[in-house]
């Protein structure tokens, strides 16, 4: 299972490199702690720590749903403006925990909280006294269970022993490792760009759509730069990037109630000041935060429960962003559009369906539709030289582009999406215990 | 494949029998033929007509999609206050035709009106001359082929005289046949109740989600009944009826270019005349219309493709309907709680996350969730007596209902729907030739 990345992760960045795990070092400033906390019972790594020894800027987007998980209710209440350390677990989600949970992580943070300090007093020049506040966390699971606070506390001291100052490859790989729940691969990505003179660093993971155990299709992803950038900005340039990455994919149109991206800056580099998005020595860094999130968005798609397929849909010239959205999201998330690319059949008439069904009004007498490069509507009609078993052939690759030209307007939108296969089925009606 | 329906097809209206087809017999001023145009190439029956000797009032509902079919743009197009034939075909769903596909309606009704003047000559007292327009048409089947409008032409002089004056429950079942696609069982349903004193009979056939050659889940549903009702009565009393019945069934939320449903009324019984739906008279007919939709709405889902267990989702206490009826499909609609129940598991969690993701805001201290009269969460905490097993015992039943309180308001929605199995992937990825 799992499809081969190669075809699509060229990078849009300029100074970018197609790049794999092996690539990602060292981000100044930033901590790395990964051990197991036992939670699957059965010793693989579940509990990450990702400390920030002198703090970092930061901003979090969460959820859609209007049930919240226990970390994203406390992630909301922290008002710190730097974050000195960020705690993953897997197995439990800590959702419909309500106070238990709630509770639960107050006491890690507590606890949590006082160790660091205690190695800031042993490690740093300067010591900082850590507040419970000053950590966030994520979580991903199973819902409704108790939360398991005591077993993580007890591993605090191992997270704390543990903790490396430098990272190289083995120790990123071991954390996108630690974060996963029944994903087949681990997700890492990574751009190098410039503000100013100053080279910058921006490494990202992620963790998407495992549902076996855990009742969700929880998505992670935590994005580390050296760059000096405020939370302002930071938050500014993630809901920027993010609609056309993490909120552009879609395995089953499912959402969990604990899905989190942060972005984290150590502010190691000491680049010019930012003040605006608009300012042109950001365009780069900008790009390539565009770069590692699509990067991290596809590889959590591609290896969606079941996927044979990856389907990237471009709805192009609507009236509005929102309206090639809704048409790309309708087309995407299709069970008869996504079972027709699963049986490799160029069955165009669910697309059309699927383009009806959406929303926004269509002037079929503008539409066009090609499966690929290949032509099967044009102007409303069916393509005169539209050849069936040439398409058939095309739906044969792993990569599967539905074009889409509205024709209507100038606004675009890209969805991605993957296959819905007998594996899906067979792997979220699986009994749990 | 199929579920038992006798669990759950008990009809709420007060004079109605619990019908199956041997039920149906004649409704004065309907006349039936089918045979085969060999649309299918297979000989089975494809081609239905229904003729009113002396017309019928009639009123429609047609699909919510952005792109019609050619036969509902023709249907919208024609203004006359009575309609002599409903014409229906499979095979072909004359979507995407354009041009071709209009003008073989055009021609068909051409031909038709003529033969059915002719036809009123030879056998009407008073003949009246049929106009095309006074003629309407359902279509299902695959889009984006040529409509073959001549093949149905030839079987005009066929349908005319295999035309049946009165009806039996072999009429009424080779018309149920002879409007599949790919269902698996013919669906009928029937009531009896009154106008004021006169004794008013309802029946209707309908058709659901075959979608293994044809491309689409298209639904036709077509009601007759022999009371005088206008036709702004009867577009008022369908409008109402569809919402909680029809409109409230969901497969894989997909939706056809082509779905309709229609109902006729010839006029032959005398009742007393109905000048709003508010009169006390209609109240009887009201609630059996209802019945007949319900009860068909519910066959199509139970007959929904690779459908093993049959799920209605109650969703009680929200501030507004609309409110309720986004969380009811949200639930209904998601993979991973169709995936669940296919698997027997009773996995809570993954409904939780549906009503999450559905939109309105949860006060979560105030949401319960039931399966069946199981209490599972209570005031937004796992229910203290929830016992797992007992749960997962009565998710092997074929009947699973979903109870879930909102508590924010006083408005309810229903909705039914189907589990997601690998019968469903199996026949929709199949290659259609």
């Amino acid at each position: 299972m799992g499809i081969n990345l190669t075809n699509f992760l060229s990078s849009k960045s300029k100074n970018a490199r197609m790049i794999d795990f092996q690539d990602l070092d060292h981000i100044d400033g930033l901590s790395i702690s990964v051990v197991s906390a036992n939670l699957y019972k059965d010793n693989r790594d579940d509990l990450s720590m990702f400390y920030f020894r002198d703090g970092a800027n930061y901003a979090s987007v969460y959820t859609q749903s209007k049930i919240l998980s226990e970390n994203i209710k406390w992630n909301l209440n922290q008002k710190s403006k730097k974050i000195y350390s960020l705690v993953v677990n897997t197995r439990n989600a800590n959702a419909f925990t309500d106070k238990q949970g709630y509770d639960g992580l107050k006491k890690i943070a507590d606890s949590l909280s006082k160790k660091l300090t205690e190695k800031q007093i042993q490690d740093e020049d300067n010591p900082k006294k850590i507040l419970p506040k000053e950590i966030i966390f994520g979580c991903t699971g199973t819902i409704g269970e108790p939360f398991p606070y005591d077993k993580i506390i007890t591993q605090l001291p191992g997270l704390i022993n543990k903790v490396k100052y430098t990272q190289n490859k083995f120790i990123w790989m071991k954390a996108a490792l630690g974060i996963m729940t029944t994903d087949t691969k681990p997700k890492l990505a990574m751009e190098e760009c410039k503000i100013g003179n100053d080279k910058i660093k921006i490494y990202g993971i992620a963790k998407g759509s495992g549902m076996i155990h855990p009742n969700m299709a929880t998505t992670l992803g935590y994005i580390f730069t050296d760059a000096s950038l405020s939370n302002d900005i930071l938050r500014k340039l993630l809901k920027k990037n993010i609609t056309t990455t993490f909120n552009a994919i879609s395995c089953d149109g499912d959402t969990s109630t604990n899905d989190m991206v942060s972005i984290f800056s150590t502010n190691k580099v000491k680049n010019s000041q930012i003040k605006s998005i608009d300012d042109k020595k950001i365009r780069n860094f900008d790009n390539a935060l565009k770069s590692v999130l699509l990067n991290l968005a596809k590889r959590v798609v591609s290896d969606g429960e079941g996927a044979s397929k990856f389907i990237t849909v471009n709805v192009k010239k609507c009236k509005s962003e929102i309206d090639a959205k809704k048409i790309a999201l309708s087309v995407a998330n299709s069970p008869l559009v996504k079972t027709a690319i699963a049986g490799e059949d160029p069955n165009w008439g669910r697309v059309i369906m699927a383009i009806g069904k959406a929303g926004p009004k269509i002037n079929l007498k503008k539409l066009s539709l090609k499966f690929g490069n290949f032509k099967i509507v044009h102007d409303g009609k069916l393509y005169q030289s539209y050849d069936e078993k040439v398409v058939a052939d095309y739906m044969k690759n792993e990569n599967i582009d539905l074009n889409i030209d509205i024709s209507t307007g100038t606004k675009n939108f890209t969805v991605f999406s993957m296959d819905l296969t007998n594996d899906y089925i067979k792997i979220n009606s699986d009994y749990r215990s």
